[in-house]
This record gives structure tokens, sequence and C-alpha cells, in this order.
């Protein structure tokens, strides 16, 4: 199935595609048409997502939507604005990109989400969620200021809603009465995770069409009670009326509609002919101001094992088309898997918590991601799923605090950053003991520029209070872990996607001292003071280098505030040169404080600072990325072999 | 009046007060006896803000709802968190303090905002919005695991509303069902500004009555067109009823009911009858499930001039308690005011905009603080206040940005926080051209530790692409402004609170060389680097030092990213010593920049880093605060004394 290049005599399995020189033409498409579109894109990226793998339920869930918004918009014109960005494969498919799918996440191939340099069709770019309803309402203005005649449409998931941020936007959005302006509300009841919030229940009852019911029941009761006269007033009129106006009392969004916002919906979002026509009324609706068009689809839509477990096909590896069989990488039994740095914390986080009841714990949408389902199965009611919503989690975890309770706040790297002021102003200032788990710290691969976690030494370095940790491998995260929930302090721990390298999980918990290093090699020409992932590169750079007459001393810093002053400076001033490493930026990160306290107590060791360098790192496989970074153990023993030559002490 | 120290045989003029040896008596206070201590504390705090400046309008509104909060709670247990604590002098009032208000905001006096460490009634600090329904709901949820019983309320303006965090904490607090857990909105129809947003108009319409009228014609046109039989059927029983439940149907809170909280209100919030009565009923109610109590109240409430103008009565300087005259600083007649550098910033983008209609700018609920008022009364429609949402307003700026205009977001620099995922996600990974304009960068004084402006250069320059700098006069604050509008990336001006020294205001706009500082002074024995205010105390302390006999080369840096290497460096080699001069945090900062690159580069100069060293700064005035962190023109001077005695070349 699903030849990509199609040779000369081949059917086509995509000829609907195939002939789509530009997605203008699905404008003037019958509805037949339309859907023979939709089948030929869903069949397309089942086929080539099989391959490469990447966001897949998701995308199966808006196959529909993306072929009734071509039909009815025109979006060299018009402006659409996808959310996060990893629903919109079927918009790059349209788009002239399908031809590219075999690259995609790839090293120099397409992205997974919207960039603006990746085509003209996308207008804005994501990773995070929830931003989209600003941008589109930005653009909407800006169109307005210049007199220019477009529609601007955010298509936003229901867990991207949590998100205070789009509720900033709706809330200025109504109040601005913006016109030409839609927010199409994709609600599958899913984040990634099922999705939570009492706005999730209020949607949930929509869509059940209990909330009409509630309505119907209190407007039944409303009457029972109006005053005979008024009663008689209407009676004479009441003849020709049917039961719709009671419905339009029982206005299912009127949460919307009092944010200033003409809802329409729910609109079954996998019915071409439904959505064709709710989206050709709130085009026209949208004249006269914001409309919120509210449509319910599917997560895995139209492909039973995605459907069947949407969670599982979030985002996924290659797989077998035809039986849905997940590819998983080989193993090698002949020693034991290690296990993640995700799975290691659960089962950490677990364990310290069935000694101590004050641990609890909160995701922010991503209990699977962080490993916290294993700790929620053990301890449902200490475990807090607050939705998309970073600067909520925080802030929560330090109420948690205050009231004696050990809170974990486990969120990925580059999502911390939006709770970035809630860690300051709550947290650090305070003194809170709240512990921060960041994971998917450092480059994280195939999700790129939005996803890296290059930024959270920088960020939280400059905070008061605040320890920031990262381990060389799966026991010292436990240390670690430990450590970081009893040090009566903020405190955070950056570690990576992926497996955890080292020794056997130890069983029992040896806390750290707060500050402290450890040296791992002598050596008399250069130390090497690595974060984290770096140490064992660091350590396989020292044996490169050894073979070469260069002798390197390695030191695990662990600490990246507060650094180990003296093991650091007593192998500085024993080899005059020092090497930085770390899988962080380099502005403010982690060398950088290295060359401040250099600086600071006149230290006149030779620095090398190794990490990213200040600009955007793009997506494909962590190692290629990471070597290209000059990451790799293999570039660090060039650079240091340069660098010594270099730098004649 | 108002004497704060009562000598033996005066008459007190708080009598209660003066009796009131713990809060807890208040429990049992009669209504007559609530009404005479709102009274009281009302005339104290008019007596006491009015000689020492302070927090006032917002004060002034809460006296009675504090009040009767300390009537119907016990906050030796019940917990208690006020929101941005701007409005909580009376609770500090009732709580002891009121013999320590002539030191309020001052150096070692007590804070304007709430603190733990202050008193054991302060359960959460804060100084910036939003946070407090995430913190008691935190609280809440310690006390259930924990199986204790007290209540946890939150109090909350309508301007922090706005704010899409309290929208994430009401969002879970109403999925969870929260128990004994209260908001109080405190609903004044302000932020700073008049409070905008969509949902201010629904809180409007529901005070206005209008909200019910609404519902009422929309019922009536409902009954018209009901089935006769349906009709018929509820006839018999429609006798005995009344209005009320016509009224139920129109439940004016039901955007809160639909986020699962039971509403009141809206109840007069200077009527402690009212209040006592609604919050005893919601006292009730919350042991089922999360209340929202709404409270209507009138910011600068009993005091004329301030009931007549809460913007200028927002935050004043001292005042005459009877005639309400705001007390001016001295003015020396003799040479012109030197202008703010808000002043200066609304002035110059108004001028700027005058001949560029692509210019808009974009306000988070501070017009009047960032100057940016100016500018709204000259381009209404190219000004937009978002309300208090940083995040949307970042985010919202980037959508106008890649439809062509050039934004310029004003927020000050501690707030931008709240924007610091926007500002990486949004604008500088899409490069695009949107310019921040951070007021209150630096130390700001009274206001103390979560509002200096001390992370700002840390958290950005880890970011890629983004150019930052600080002016060192009004003059180059113009020219910074006007370059960074049109430098086509993503940029950011920091700038202090208060006038702005230096040339008198040219005309014309000379763009600057991005990463480009200047010389203004040469010298043999030492250089310094300095950015934005420091520059004048450089040479100040280069005056002062000079007498020493050693002479000071003066940099100013301009940009803090990118930095003038060439410059740095020329100097550093010819002087062999360099001291790098912020107003800003160490770690990560802009000498952390020098300190990185001279680390890079393999400078061997001697580097002195001067700047706030990392912990939290207290409040006071300015100037004691500055020489506290050693950024005096004398405590630079004595240093780098020091470090030219001990650091021989």
């Amino acid at each position: 199935m699903g030849a990509l290049l199609v040779g000369e005599g081949k059917l086509s399995d995509y000829p609907i595609l195939e002939s789509l020189t530009t997605p203008q033409h699905i404008r003037q498409f019958t509805l037949n048409q339309l859907e023979s579109l939709a089948g030929e894109v869903r069949q397309f990226l089942i086929d080539s997502v099989s391959g490469t793998g990447g966001h897949f339920a998701s995308n199966m869930g808006t196959v529909e939507l993306t072929v009734a918004l071509f039909h009815t918009f025109d979006f060299l014109v018009d402006r659409i604005v996808w959310d996060v960005g990893h629903q919109a494969y079927s918009h790059k498919v349209l788009t002239g990109r399908w031809p590219l799918f075999s690259t995609l996440r790839e090293y120099n191939g397409i992205s997974g989400f919207l960039k603006r340099e990746e085509s003209q069709y996308d207008h804005f770019g994501a990773g995070h969620s929830s931003t989209s309803i600003s941008a589109a309402l930005g653009m909407a203005k800006a169109r307005d200021l210049q007199k220019q005649d477009y529609a601007c449409v955010a298509v936003i998931g229901d867990g991207s809603m949590t998100a205070g941020m789009a509720f900033e936007a709706l809330n200025q959005a109504g109040y601005l009465r913006a016109k030409q302006f839609m927010v199409i509300l994709n609600d599958n009841d899913m984040s990634i995770n099922p999705n939570v919030g009492s706005l999730q229940g209020y949607l949930n009852q929509i869509i059940s069409g209990q909330y009409y019911l509630k309505w119907h029941d209190r407007i039944e009761k409303a009457i029972e009670h109006i005053p005979p006269d008024a009663l008689r007033r209407v009676l004479t009129r009441a003849l020709k009326g049917g039961k719709e106006a009671v419905k339009r009392i029982a206005i299912p969004g009127l949460l919307f509609e009092d944010l200033g916002f003409r809802y329409i919906g729910p609109v079954n979002g996998h019915n071409i002919k439904s959505l064709t026509h709710f989206l050709a009324e709130a085009k026209e609706k949208m004249m006269d101001g914001p409309v919120l068009l509210h449509v319910q689809t599917k997560k895995g839509y139209g492909y039973e094992p995605s459907e069947k477990d949407p969670l599982t096909w979030h985002g996924i590896g290659a797989f077998n088309a035809v039986s849905g069989e997940i590819n998983q990488a080989p193993v090698d039994t002949t020693k034991p898997d290690p296990p993640s740095y995700t799975k290691i914390f659960g089962d950490t986080l677990t364990e310290l918590a069935n000694k101590d009841e004050k641990i609890v714990a909160i995701s922010a949408a991503m209990l699977e991601g962080t490993g916290l389902s294993i700790f929620q199965k053990a301890y449902p009611d200490r475990c807090f799923d607050v939705g998309i919503a970073e600067q909520h989690a925080v802030t929560f975890a330090a109420g948690l605090a205050v009231q004696g309770l050990r809170p974990v706040c486990a969120i990925y790297s580059t999502f911390l950053q939006r709770g970035f002021d809630q860690v300051f102003h709550d947290v650090c200032l305070q003194n809170l003991p709240v512990t921060f788990a960041m994971d998917r710290a450092g480059i994280v691969g195939a999700d790129g520029s939005t996803h890296h976690g290059l930024y959270d030494i920088a960020y939280l370095r400059c905070l008061p209070n605040i320890v920031i940790m990262a381990p060389k491998d799966g026991n010292e995260f436990r240390r670690m872990l430990f450590t970081a929930i009893y040090c009566d302090c903020p405190a955070a721990i950056r570690y990576p996607r992926g497996a955890a390298p080292g020794a056997p999980i130890q069983d029992d918990f040896v806390p750290m001292h707060i500050g402290k290093g450890e040296l791992l090699r002598e050596g008399a020409d250069v130390t090497f003071v690595a974060l984290g992932t770096m140490v064992h590169r660091a350590l396989e750079a020292a044996d490169r280098l050894e073979a070469d007459g260069i002798s390197c001393a390695v030191v695990n810093a662990r600490f990246a505030k507060p650094i180990d002053k003296e093991l650091i400076v007593t192998w500085a001033k024993r080899t005059g040169r020092v090497v930085t490493l770390e899988e962080g930026c380099l502005p403010g990160g982690f060398g950088s404080a290295i060359a401040e306290y250099f600086a600071d107590a006149g230290i006149k060791a030779l620095l090398l600072r190794c990490g990213v360098s200040d600009h955007p790192v793009q997506h494909g496989s962590t190692d290629k990325l990471l070597q290209d970074e000059g990451l790799s153990a293999e570039e660090i023993a060039r650079k240091t072999q340069a660098f010594v030559a270099d730098c004649v002490i």
C-alpha cells in the first residue's frame, strides 16, 4: 500500500491528491468528491505514518474537518491557525506536502507541526498548545486596521481550552466583537490523556443532550410558576410555535455566548455534509461578530486500533497499517532493557509515596508522558491532573506545600516555561518545598524546536532559593528525587527523554549533599565538568582522548545550582583547562555559571563551554542533532583536542 | 487626626482597634460593632496612608468585606488568600499590624502586600495577580488529604479574573467539586484601569439587572412557542407560583455554575448586614461544593476624592487627608522637570505612530502605568488593552506582526515573566518583529520583591533571535524604541521606573547599530562596562576614583544581547580590568554574558561583576536598596578600589 512515488503506468493509490495542484480546487468539489478526498487523505495518513511514526490519533480525528475547511475557505487569502499543530497533517497533505511525508519529523524533513517557513499555508507556527485564538485574533485586528478582507479561523481542541491563555483570548475577542473571526472547538474529550476540568463536563453535557434536558426541566418548572395573567397572554400565540424556541432558551453554548461569541453546534465532525453546512452558516454569522463552532470529533477516527485506544496512538512509532500492530524497537534479550527516566520517575515517586503520605503529584495533562500514570493508579487521591494549565499547576502545588505537603510537579522542561512566573512568584520567593520533575530536558528529537528542553537551566538559575540538578543515570535520578522532595526548598530535576543508562537501580535512598558533585576520573590535561546526560559522553570522550595522549579528569557536576565550587576549582587548578558540557542553551546555562564563578573568584583556568549555541534547533534523530550541536562524544573529543592544542598553559 | 501612638490620658482615635487584641473577637461582634469597626478601619487607613502613601483606592473598597470575613471565619484556622494583596490593608490592620502602618512600604517596614513571614494571618504571599484561586485550591486539597477541617477562601478582583490562570483554577475547582472552598469575586469594574473583556460585560449585565431582563424576554418568547398541550398541562399548576422560578432560570451566575460553582450574588460589598448574611449562606453552601460569591464594591469607597477618581488613587503618594490634595514632590523651578521614561515612551511611540500606520500598541491592564494612555488617546483603534493577560498579549502581538504590523508590547519587566513561554514560542522562534517595552526594570522601591524587574536579561538572553537593549537616558531611549520597532526581529528594551536623566530630548531619530555600545570616557586602570541606569553611576564612580588616582574608562553597553564584543575587548585589553554594572540579577545576567565571552574568547582581563546577587530584594527607597546591593556610585567606587588593589596585573 501507499506508494509515495508513482511510477509510469502504475495506478496511483491517491488519484485525487495526485490531481490536486492547488487546494483552491477543493472549493468547487461536490459532496461526493469531498468525501472521496477525505477517504483518500485518511488512507494516505495511515499508509504514510505507519512507515514513519508520528502523531496519529489526533490527525485521524481532523480529516473531514480539514477537507470541509478547505472547501469553505480560501487559505491563500483567509488565515487559519491550528492549535498545537499536531492535528494538522491533513492540512499539510492538502497543501502539496504529501509527497514529502516520508521525511516526516526526520532531519531536514517536514515538521510534525506547522511552520511558517515550510509553506505559505502555514500562517502561524505552533507546538505548544492554546496559542491559536490569540494569534488568529491578532491577525483579525491587523486585517481590520489595514482595511483588508479575509476570514481568520482558529482550530483548538477541548484539551487546549483548559489553558487560561485560551480564555484570555476569548475574553478579548468577545469584548472586541471581532468580525470574520471564528474559533472552531475540536471537541474529542481528550487532551493526550482524557481531558479534565469543569469546562469539559459542560461540553459533555451539551453533546450528550443532558444540558438541554436539564434546561428543559428547569423551563418546565418555571412555566409552572408563571403568573396566570402572563400565561393567558401568551397562550393565544402559543399555538403556532414548536419546540424550537424552548431549545433556543436552552442554548447549549451559553457559556460562550456570555463571553460574546455566537455559538453554533455541536456538529458531527466526521460528517462532511454537516460540516460544510455549519461552516457556511458560521461563515455568514461571523460577519457580525465572533463565532464559536463546536465540532465533535473522535480521536483516532476511521482506523480501528487508534479509535479504540487514542491514548496509545497519540504519538506512535512505525506500525503495520493492516494489522495495526505497533513495531517495537528490536530488543537485545541478552540484557534487560534499561528503563526510561520517565518510568523510573513514576516508579520511584510511587515507592517514596508508599512511605510518606505527604507526597503528592501534579501533572498538566501529561500523566502518561511524565510517567505519573503509575503513581495515579497507586494513589488516585494524591495525583492531580490539572489539564493543560501549567500556571495553575505550579501555584496549586505551592498551595499544597504551604499546608505541609510535599508536592512534585511533573512538567516537561519546555512546558514549564508556561509557569515561569509562578515558579518565581509563588514557589521561589516564598521558598516553598515544591519539586519540579522536568522530563524531556535537552534535545528531544522528532518534535523539534518548540519541544527541546534547552532553556530550563537559564530561566531557573536566575531565581532565588531554587536548587537545580541533573542525573547521570537512573540510580542517581532516584537519589535526586529523594533529595529534592526533602530539601525544604524549591528544587528542579532535569532529565532527558529516553532510557536511563548506568548502574542497576538501587533499593535504598541516600540523600545527596546539595551542591556537591563527584569526581569520576582523574586526569592531568583537561577537566570535563559534565551535567546530566553529558556525563557518559564525557567519559567516552575521555577514553578517546586518552588514546591520543590527552589525559582527562571527569567531574559529574550533579548540580547546576548551586555548583560545586570546591571540586571544580580543585580540578581546574590541577589541569589548567576546563570543558563544561551540558545539553542546554549556552547563554545563561550551566557553563555560564562556571564562567561566572571563574570570573568572580579570579580562577585563571582556560574554559571551553559546550552546549547548544544560540539558535533554534530543528527536528530529527536526537543523535544527529546532538552531533550537529557538537555534543556527541566524538565531537567533544574533537573540540577538546583543538582546545588543548590552542591553549598552551 | 490619626495619632498612631496614643499617650496616657489622650483619647484614642481608634478605640476599637486599640482594644482588639485578637481578630477572633470580631466573630462575636454585633452588626453595630462591625459597622463601627469598619468605620474606624477606613478612617485609620485614610489617616495613615495620607502620611505614607501606598495603594489606596483598592483598600477603601474592601474595608466592609474584610470586617465581614473576619466576623464569619476564624483565620487562625481557616485560610484566606488575597489576590495581589494590595487590597488587604484592612486585613493587616485587623491582624495587629496597624501600629506599624507608619512604616508601610518603607525599608524594614511592613510590606504593601501580604507576606508569609510577616504574620501568621498571611497564609500566602502575592504581588502579581490571579494566583489566589490556585493557591487556595491547593490548600483545600492539602486539607482534605490530611483529613483536616477548615475553610479556604480566595478573594479575587474582576480585573484579576481576566488572567487565564484564574480560569485554569476555576476549571479544576469545579471539576474537583472542592468543598469548604469559596471564591469571592470582588467586582469593582476596575483593574487599575477600567476593566476590559467580555467577562466584565457579563458581570456588568448581572449587576445592572440587564442579564435578568434579557433572559426574561427570551423566556417570554419561548413561552409563546410552547406547544399547547404542554402549556395546558402546566397551566393548572401555574396559579400558585410567583415570579421566583423564572428568576431561577435566569440565574445571573450561570457561567460560573456551568464551571461547577454554586453562584451567590451579587451582594452589596459595602453593606455589612448583606455581607454577613450572604457569607453565612456561602459558608453553609460550600460544605457541598465550591461557591462563588459575587460581591460588588466601589474602588475608593468612603473617601470622596478616591471614589471619584479611583485610577489616580490606585497607588498614591502622601496626601492631605482632609482636603484630599495630593502632595507633589517639591519642584526645582529653575530647571525643567526631567520626564519619566514612562512619559517618554508614550510620547515617542505616539510620535513614531504619527509617521507609520503600522505601529500598534498592546498593554496588559497597564495603560496608565506604561504611559500608553497617551498613545491610546491619539490612536484608540491601534491601542489594545487586553486586561491582565500577558500570555495572550504576547501572542496577540505575534498575530498582529505576522500580518505586517509593528506591534509594541508595553509590559512591566516583572509581569512579562507571565508571557515568557509566548515570547519564546510565538515571537522568538518565529523571529517576529515584536517590540517589548519593559518598564519598571531593575529595582522598583516600595513594591518590593514581587515587583523588582531583576530577571529580564537572564530570562530573555537565553532565547534565540531577540535583541535586548537598555538606555542610559531619555534620548537614547527614543532611539532604541525606533531601532527596536524597525529591526525586523524580536527586541526588548528595559528601562527603570522614574525620571530619565541626561540630554534634552532630540527630535530626530537616528537608528542604532544593533550590538554596538559607545565609549563615554577613556581610562587606563579599569573599564566600566555599564548597562542602562548604571551608566551614569559608572561615570560618577569614575569621577570619584579619578580623585583617588584610579583612571577609569566607561563603556555604555547599550545592548545586553548581542554584546559589543569589539569595543569591550579593546578596553578590556587596554585596562586589563573590567567591571560590569547592571541593575539586574547576577546569575545569567549582563555581566554573565561578558564572563561567557571572556571565557569563550580566552580574554584574560580580570572581571568584577556588579549587580543584584542571588536573593530576593525587599522593599524600601530605591536609593537605599541600590546601596544595599552595592549599586550606588559610592559602593561601586569602593568595590572597584578593592578590585584594583587586589588584582595586580
